[in-house]
């Protein structure tokens, strides 16, 4: 299939199944030895169309992480890349934590988008904007301005797509706890960050007014933190550096009423880590008198108390100065939206293919914390699987037959691979072995029930990927390569053989490769747990941070004021004037 | 009269005319030679009047310029210095402009005012909260804290003190003109900068989405400044570089639809300051594309348009998409209201004597932007001045009578010693002769009429001061060392001989001297009028001002950061993120 007949497949495609889609013009021209095609949708019929648009458009809803690296890695002259986002700049999230308490300035951690995505010939578009509505129908994205400006009205203006890349992020998950919205903080965007750093000032000056008794001033000085994964630590951890290096000599007749309290429905906090980090990090929270409030869940906030809930389901009431809500992902009512039109309502997260497109649709994709990569089972597929490995249709698969499509499977379902790897097993073989009991291995025959036995847990591996920025990034990067490669990899596919159909796939399917994660937890000690469960804690561990969060930002400019923040924090401390 | 009576005196005076302040009591105690007198208000009936508390309470408003100069230079061993404000830090406003572009960072400009007023042992309180009335006659202040917390309602506190110190600055002057105030930017705080970048960036973001006609473009990318003042030039001038060094390569598409504009009410701009440094900046930004409308007054303002007035009363109509309103002081509702009860309702601006304090009120002194020194005028006084000088009695004054007590009405009335500078006379009897003709010196003998007519023009000289931070800290300082050297100037006065009755005066009047003034011009050029008519204008002079603007900051940490941000600026260039 070349690059032509798999543009003109994906067309047709839109023809056949949208015949309103009456619009589409495709030319085809033999330029370079390349040829392309130009779809000009229903609704972008105005300056555009009356020029020669050589290129496929891609639209990239977000400039997080996986939109951000996407548009940087994407060849510009293959495309007509135009992103959307209500934030015109790229922010380093990881280091949001140190911008709640001033250890590093917003504006350090911050790349407007326009300057990112510069590339030295090809521009791509960016239009400050929020996509309130995607159409995969038309493949048109609604957008609306919310910038206040003194022209008329709220802009809501229409964009056209051949491909769109939803990278929109997510939202807060409240879980529907009442007083959530209202009285609490999040720790998502870098306004966030900005409200909990003026927040906490505001706390310690209202604790420090003359006409407070001193029940009011140790309510006003509780700091809750509701959710003990890695932001909810990393926070705890920076405010309570804040208030013991800063804050303390600045308001000395109050700093005994301070508390600061961890609020985690499990039992241990930091559970996305190894235990050893989990309870190094419980043991120093203790030694520096974070409270530590494991197995509640929070079930009402009013905006002077948390109502918590143990296990036994007993209400107690804390009454709380200020609040951080740092506990889950939900997803985007334009996202909800379109799951609804495609037929995924009844999901919680947005679903691609291994891929990362999104299977219900020819042309979208979705990358980053906004949707989740649904492993297709071995057990769903393994008729199939049996069908594909047995060659010679005797009905029984060799040991050879298995070997000789191992390496497909294994790319196509990662699972086998791990639940392998889970049961310190080399090969395929074993598992067999390990199932049909102690035989000659060559001599092995399976039939179909046999085969299903032996692969019955594998599927126990299939794991969402958490919503990192590291996961994120990569799947930008990949998605961008393999746009990047999509003529050439449709002459000469890279991807596994396909089980159901003859060929192969287009591409290898997404792969996350975790390269460690750190969990700063302040007084200059970090944990960090590296591949291949090698754990690393302490204040040398800290300078790994330095080092890596520095090389990792996104300019040179970010890197300099990242640095000089750090450095002045040493030097002078953080600042509490309340701005 | 001892520092024990003048207390008492004070004290005394209180007793006899408000005998409902029955809970003073004083405490008469020789320790250290030293006696000391306590004053408890009768709203403060809580904690403090259980301690001996042997200082005097100075409350002072506002940590301004004036307000912070005034705390960092009082001796709290002498006095129980209460701060009161709703911002908790002091910010170098002079750098404003800066801020409003990007090219000083917000944080660099602040400093928390806990950190400045800290002493070693005696330490001045601060209270985050806003003073909403002041009472002369219980001498109490009530304050309002606005701070979001989740304890009950809004704090409303009263605080008594035995001396006030408003320094709580000017706010905005709109001049009622309608829509000024929900349309327009302000320049007064540093949130009002912030707000300006923001806004400058939406508009550029604006402008840029694919749904606007070129009109619309143009319309959005109008920057409009009231105002031809030092501020509103200096900000068009940093607006017009961060426009054409950082912006213009971010959005190449739409940098030709940019349009500055300054408007102003006289004939030129920089009026306070030479005609030569008007001239150059009226010459410089004509070059730099920036337009003056000059001549013209804003009579209205609406979402989208501005309409002006000329002086034939002819209106006209400014499309614009963002407008920053920089012209003239107004007063605060609290001093308004603390103006009508000691019946000054008729000014303008609160009025201080030539010592900074409220006439009216013995214990209210005023500094900085909120007030205004009512400097008695010569002719008000002539009667009491020929008495005062004609020593013998003999109805006429000698030349050296009249040098006799030249010193002191010098210094009473400093409008004449700027009369004669503004005439080129090196003495008062110069003017005399001037005025009784081509006489001997020596012989000069003159009347009440005759001293009437010699001095009736010096009057002409008392000018209001401008509402500068110079000014204000220079008040801030004075007054500070007036607090701290009242005990030796009740028994040695340093003031000039009084007029109207017997002895000295306690102080010397305080006496604006001026270091000069900068007026940053953009592109690396700055204007600079420096005492003595010195002129200098150029690359040279941003280098002076650069390095005075260094040395000027509060602290080590404001003064890296400033000088750090300047740096940046040079290399990186200024961020046009949308936080």
């Amino acid at each position: 299939m070349s690059f032509s007949t798999f543009l003109l497949d994906g067309a047709g495609r839109v023809f056949r199944h949208r015949p309103t889609f009456s619009k589409l013009v495709i030319v085809l021209a033999a330029s370079g030895g390349g040829l392309v095609a130009y779809a000009d949708g229903r609704t972008d019929d105005s300056k555009e169309s009356s020029q020669v648009a050589p290129k496929k458009k891609v639209v990239v809803l977000g400039t997080g992480w996986a939109g951000t690296t996407f548009a940087k890695n994407v060849d510009t002259s293959l495309y007509d890349v135009q992103m959307i986002s209500p934030r015109n700049y790229f922010a380093f999230t990881p280091l949001l934590p140190s911008v709640t308490c001033g250890t590093v300035e917003p504006r350090s951690i911050v790349e407007p988008i326009r300057k990112i995505i510069r590339k030295k010939n090809e521009e791509i578009k960016y239009w400050e904007a929020e996509c309130f509505k995607i159409d995969p129908k038309s493949k048109t994205v609604y957008c609306r301005t919310d910038i206040g400006t003194n022209v008329e009205g709220h802009g809501e203006f229409p964009v056209t797509y051949d491909y769109l890349v939803i990278a929109v992020g997510a939202r807060v998950n409240t879980f529907n706890t009442p007083g959530v919205a209202e009285h609490c903080h999040f720790l998502k965007e870098v306004e966030d960050a900005q409200k909990i750093r003026r927040s906490v000032i505001d706390c310690f000056e209202r604790a420090n007014l003359p006409d407070l008794d001193e029940e009011e001033r140790r309510q006003t000085l509780h700091f809750v933190i509701v959710g003990g994964g890695p932001t909810g630590v990393e926070f705890a951890a920076e405010l309570h550096d804040f208030i013991t290096e800063d804050l303390a000599k600045l308001y000395p007749t109050i700093q005994d009423f301070v508390k600061i309290t961890v609020i985690q429905h499990g039992e241990h906090i930091l559970t996305s880590f190894d235990k050893r980090i989990s309870s190094f990090a419980e043991e120093k929270f203790q030694r520096d008198g974070i409270e530590l409030q494991t197995g509640f869940k929070v079930v009402k906030v009013s905006d002077k108390t948390l109502t918590i809930q143990n296990a036994m389901h007993e209400d107690s009431s804390i009454p709380y100065g200020m609040a951080v809500w740092s506990t889950g992902n939900g997803t985007h009512p334009v996202i909800l939206d379109f799951m609804k039109q495609i037929g995924q309502e009844h999901r919680r997260v947005l679903a691609t293919n291994e891929w990362l497109r999104v299977a219900e649709c020819e042309s979208v994709y979705a990358i980053g914390d906004c949707a989740t990569i649904a492993q297709r089972k071995v057990m769903e597929d393994i008729l199939e699987i049996f069908r594909f490995a047995d060659k010679d249709n005797s009905g029984t698969l060799t040991v050879k037959e298995i070997q000789d499509v191992l390496g497909d499977i294994c790319i196509r379902y990662p699972q086998v691979e791990l639940y392998l790897k889970s049961k310190h097993m080399s090969d395929i073989v074993d598992l067999i072995t390990a199932s049909k009991g102690d035989i000659q291995k060559e001599g092995i025959e399976l039939n179909i029930e046999e085969f299903k036995k032996a692969l019955a847990n594998v599927d126990s591996q299939v794991k969402s990927l958490p919503a990192t920025a590291q996961i994120a990034a990569q799947q930008g990067n990949y998605l961008a390569r393999c746009f990047n490669k999509m003529r050439d990899c449709e002459e000469e596919p890279e991807g596994p053989q396909r089980i159901k159909e003859l060929g192969r796939h287009r591409f290898l399917p997404f792969r996350y490769k975790h390269f460690g994660q750190f969990a700063p937890l302040g007084g200059e000690q970090t944990a960090a747990q590296l591949p291949g469960d090698w754990i690393s804690i302490g204040h040398s561990t800290q300078w790994l941070w330095y080092s890596i969060y520095a090389s990792k930002q996104v300019s040179w400019r970010t890197r300099a004021l990242v640095i000089s923040d750090w450095t002045r924090r040493f030097i002078f401390g953080r600042d509490s004037s309340r701005i």
